[in-house]
């Protein structure tokens, strides 16, 4: 038997946790009838972006398609395979992002109805729905995964066929992850900025004509969006280990290309039946504090990896791999459980870096910026050098090969990491229907507690993110490297073609050429929030000054147009950038040659890196100064001090939720792009080099 | 003769020009006793912080000079000819920048005086006073060049041995562009942010205790940090194309390396030429119009150029060399224009990024932060593809010897752009003055209108640092591959050793923690302004309650108090940054060994080009963002929108004047202190690889 069917049982096993989950969730209490028309309208909203947003990315995916298949000439027999693959991998993270909204938008409004009984059964309800996004993501990436595999696995274009299935998912990830994040971002920072512009309109009232658009924005970008990430980092990171397979076993650490194949998708597997095992034990006594409930997130997640190690360390052996494959992925998740404390440091308001920044707030909104972009880039120190420990020590252990393994490894149990991130906008949403709905206010701390239990969860989750997202990357480059011919291996040995040296000119203006377009699509992502804030707030001004009683509270606001101008704004903007990425390493391997594109990506991995980092950790360090000071401190809510870490938050948000985890996306994108492009350039060669 | 003389000859001919200018402007009305005393305090609070800083430095410098020489036993002979070389040229750096800061802290009252009688007058006068910093430079720096050539050039070490002058100057360079930044920007964001928090102290009041910390922030930044920094980058382009003349000679690009080490002297000689009759012919008639002055500047600064292309024709001409490295350099200076222009229009008012930035700001706060980092980011499209434009060409027409050439060309008529862009400061002083000598208001204008003549030809020197300092830091990454035995020449080509390719381990870990140093550097920069500003905040807060009569305007601010506290603070915090600085190259080498060393060389540039780049045009953009606004545009002086732009302003200036510009100079002292470290590594190889 192909041992790729376990794949396939463990996927099913996945998937019926899901639907256990989901059922469970569907039978809660839908709550009263405000409950249930805010939720509607949420549902609604949600829905109508999502159907437009998919519309354009189709229209976009069938293009990119066509264009495949066309280049595909050049090898004859691959085009059409890359081009079915990469539809395929598209409509796979469609799907896993559309399952996981849809049951995010029906969760809502259950967990503030079951909140009201038990902080326990609201924890149950969100965490639930998180388990069946986080398992959703990984059960059909792994039977597609498998679906590609058994179709095409005797092919001889095997390898240059898989990528297209990545590059499908990663397309789809980058407009969703962007265009979501431009959507809520943008109705965030427009419905709250409002109150500033025109004095008298408070956040989360429902008077607010941004209101809903806030609340769609939760789910259209922190949970379809993340889902869509999350989707590809995980497939990708496979087909990455996947691609180097002819490597290792050049180098030894695996006697045959089957091995090399299995190894990545059969430890996914035991990552899924780990996570299903974690997420049932996320059960606590109906009066649990917090406190309690914090652990057992905790707890859970720490047995799945820990089985996950398990199950890999036994894959391994048996499959009569090098063992050193499992040092490289043990040290992959040591470094990421480092970088993820490292992390929670620099963002906490339990340590020094971000209250320096609400104290610095006090001085005035420049300091409180000043010292918040000081903390980001300071807080690459310990996270670079852990990832350039984790790369030399899997580099050490098992070559490239273990490079990348070492992020399939961190991947593993993304069923379950994902599951205590993505139930987090459902506990917001909860309580943002609670203050809507009238609710008591304690009701809106409950979710508030809520929202804040995984947080150390989350911050393991996030080392993952960044570690697995650098090696995978490092992985495709590598791949891409042996599919064009840069480097090859003879006697156990990579060797190099001469003109990859970094010191030729081809490397070194591909290399700051690369520099530049993570750059470049900060700055347009950035700008499209920028803009799509400055439609919101005209809008929401409109209707407080036309809409006659709006003001009293007698009329109803118009949420739908607040929708509706997201929607418009978001979609039309995600498309630069997501062109420029599937461009920038088209037209330089076209122009400046493979070695050249070879510089371009390493160079924008680099810089992306940093970026990615800095401003994640940088928005996120602001976000905790604020509500640091809204706790009362340095004159709390209110205060000059507080107006000033509002701006570092309305600063910090669109960099660590639209640009900053867009990025990830978008330079394996780049490299997976590059990697099916390169037979291509194998056979023409670039322009000038 | 030895041609070098000629150098000689021109460097005193920069000199005489330097003598006939200093005693015209001291021949100038002093001003009043209130404009003397003023001006005095002035000079005081600059020669105190001057003195104490340069302590600090020689401190430093003697500690690294003995370093090297211990260094040098690795291959006798050599060591204490680098200690010798590197004091050289720290004493030289330290001298231009103390001659130039001596005659700016004279000059400012005295254009005061003579912006009285005319506008000509004061341009004269502060125009006279940059141009003494400018032809101190670069006769200083070619003088100082010329000597070590002499004495050492038959040395066998002398390649080796030479790039310690530049690491001389360079190191002091660092110290000033980061102290003085720090000094500045926190005494100009703390007595500007005061008015905030402790409402009724204005701006430029004589009672805001840290006013006059702030006229010295802008000599000890602006003008001494500038030279220091000007200094090392002219000598620096020399020496890195001195350094590359093996390569020269093997590509066939120069028949000896004699001519290699002439070429680049003879450059700068003619351009010291050049710019003495461009200044000279910075004449117009008494009543001219802030027009004509413009134009007047604007025409000096192209005759110069023009003047030094030919210049360099000739020489490439009669040197027998290559003419490849004329057209490699005629293709910088094309290069640099075009550069210098997309700046402006991403960073001037008049045009569409930067009134976007304004129009942003009525939103608040937030939206400003959010559109300026776009704009700065958006800034490096241009300004990266011609730069990698212009590598290409110069590597095409003269290898690499030819991308070194580029350099040196742009700086060679540093004399008079310098010129233009460090009367500025003075000019600001001059403005100054007359508001807290209570003279009336329209001087100030005159002095605005003398700070914006320079505005377009100060567009054309900033394209000119930037494209120089990309093309001087590969230069000098490139001889120390050369210096390390990673690329050697043979045959006419350029090979490289096998473990140099971009896809080795050592290489990849290096370019990642090369991306990690500038960010790191950036951090500290940042923070260290953020700290300072804090503290003058509280020391003028201070004064303005403990002392009596202060607010009634009876008695005197403690203006010694704010710039002793300015003093302490920017010493002690430009020393870790600086520190990182020498060490991490240090450490990588000795550690991940050469190979990864060139790796995160090429990282680090990279990474630092997009950062500068980014901080400087942001910076820029949101100063002028707020100026926009502040000439009555969305609501003016005062309105909610200045406000948000004043934010803008505060965060963009230490991003502007301390940390964008010390990157520059960090990015090759790295590259320059790996030059020297060559020897070392080629004999001892690294720990890990």
């Amino acid at each position: 038997m192909d041992l790729v069917w376990i794949c396939v049982i463990s996927a099913i096993i996945g998937g019926c946790t899901v639907g256990y989950f989901a059922r469970y969730i569907l039978r809660q209490s839908a709550g009263t009838e405000k409950i249930r028309e805010l939720s509607g309208a949420i549902q609604e909203g949600a829905m109508a972006f999502i159907h437009r947003e998919y519309r354009t990315e189709i229209i976009v995916v069938i293009i990119v398609a066509v264009i495949l298949g066309l280049l595909g000439l050049a090898t004859p027999d691959l085009g059409w395979k890359a081009s079915v693959c990469f539809i395929f991998g598209a409509i796979c993270s469609l799907g896993a992002g559309y399952i996981g909204m849809n049951m995010s938008i029906r969760s809502n409004g259950r967990t503030t109805t079951a909140v009201q009984k038990s902080l326990n059964q609201g924890l149950r309800v969100a965490f639930r729905s998180g388990a069946v996004m986080g398992l959703t993501v990984v059960s059909i990436g792994l039977i597609g995964l498998s679906i590609v595999y058994l179709v095409f696995h005797n092919d001889p274009y095997f390898l240059a066929t898989i990528p297209a299935y990545a590059t499908g998912a990663s397309l789809v990830a980058l407009f969703a992850r962007l265009g979501g994040g431009i959507f809520t971002k943008g109705a965030d920072a427009g419905s709250d900025l409002v109150g500033k512009v025109e004095a008298g309109i408070p956040e989360d009232d429902p008077r607010n004509a941004g209101v809903i658009a806030d609340f769609v924005g939760d789910n259209v970008g922190d949970v379809c969006g993340v889902g869509a990430d999350l989707f590809e980092t995980y497939v990708e990171a496979i087909i990455a280990v996947i691609t180097l397979s002819a490597l290792a076993v050049g180098v030894g650490i695996v006697t045959n290309a089957q091995t090399a194949w299995y190894l990545p998708m059969l430890i996914s597997a035991g990552g899924i039946v780990a996570a299903v095992i974690g997420s049932f034990m996320v059960r606590v006594s109906e009066k649990a504090e917090v406190g309690v409930l914090s652990r057992a997130l905790r707890n859970a997640s720490w047995v799945a990896t820990a089985l996950s190690a398990v199950f890999s360390f036994l894959i391994i052996y048996f499959l009569h791999a090098d063992l050193g494959i499992f040092w490289a992925l043990l040290a992959g998740l040591i470094v990421a459980v480092i970088i993820g404390e490292a992390t929670n440091y620099y963002t906490s308001a339990d340590f020094k870096p971000t209250r320096e920044i609400s104290q610095a707030s006090v001085i005035g909104g420049g300091a409180t910026m000043v010292r918040g972009f000081a903390v980001g880039l300071m807080s690459n120190w310990p996270v670079v050098l852990a990832t350039a420990v984790a790369i030399v020590i899997a580099f050490k252990f098992a070559s490239f090969y273990g490079v990348a393994v070492t992020a399939v490894g961190m991947l593993s149990t993304l069923g379950i990491t994902l599951a205590c991130d993505s139930y987090g906008p459902v506990a917001d949403n909860a309580g943002g229907i609670a203050t809507m709905a009238g609710l008591p206010a304690e009701l809106r701390e409950k979710t508030d507690a809520l929202d804040s239990v995984g947080n150390t969860t989350k911050a393991t989750a996030k080392g993952f993110a960044i570690t697995s997202a650098v090696t995978n990357a490092l992985g495709l480059i590598l791949s891409y490297g042996v599919a064009a011919g840069l480097v090859t291996i003879s006697g156990g040995k990579i060797a190099a073609a001469p003109e990859l040296n970094l010191l030729s000119a081809p490397v070194i203006v591909g290399v700051i050429i690369g520099a530049l377009i993570p750059a470049a699509f900060v700055a347009m992502a950035m700008k499209s929030v920028g803009v799509t804030t400055g439609l919101i707030v005209e809008e929401v001004r409109r209707q407080w000054r036309e809409i006659p009683g709006l003001r009293e509270g007698k009329a109803r606001a118009q949420y739908g147009k607040c929708v509706d101008i997201c929607t418009a704004a978001a979609l039309k903007q995600m498309l630069a950038p997501s062109i420029m990425t599937i461009l920038a390493p088209v037209l330089v391997g076209i122009i400046l040659g493979k070695f050249a594109l070879g510089g371009f990506l390493l160079g924008s991995l680099a810089i992306g890196f940093i970026f990615a980092n800095t401003l994640n950790n940088a928005g996120g360090a602001w976000d905790n100064a604020k509500k640091y000071i809204e706790a009362g401190n340095f004159g709390g809510k209110g205060s000059d001090a507080h107006k000033a870490a509002v701006v570092g938050d309305t600063t910090g948000d669109p960099m660590k939720d639209a640009a900053g985890p867009s990025l990830n996306i978008m330079l394996k994108l780049m490299a997976v792009i590059s990697l099916l492009l390169a037979p291509v350039l194998t056979h023409f060669g670039g322009l000038i080099y």
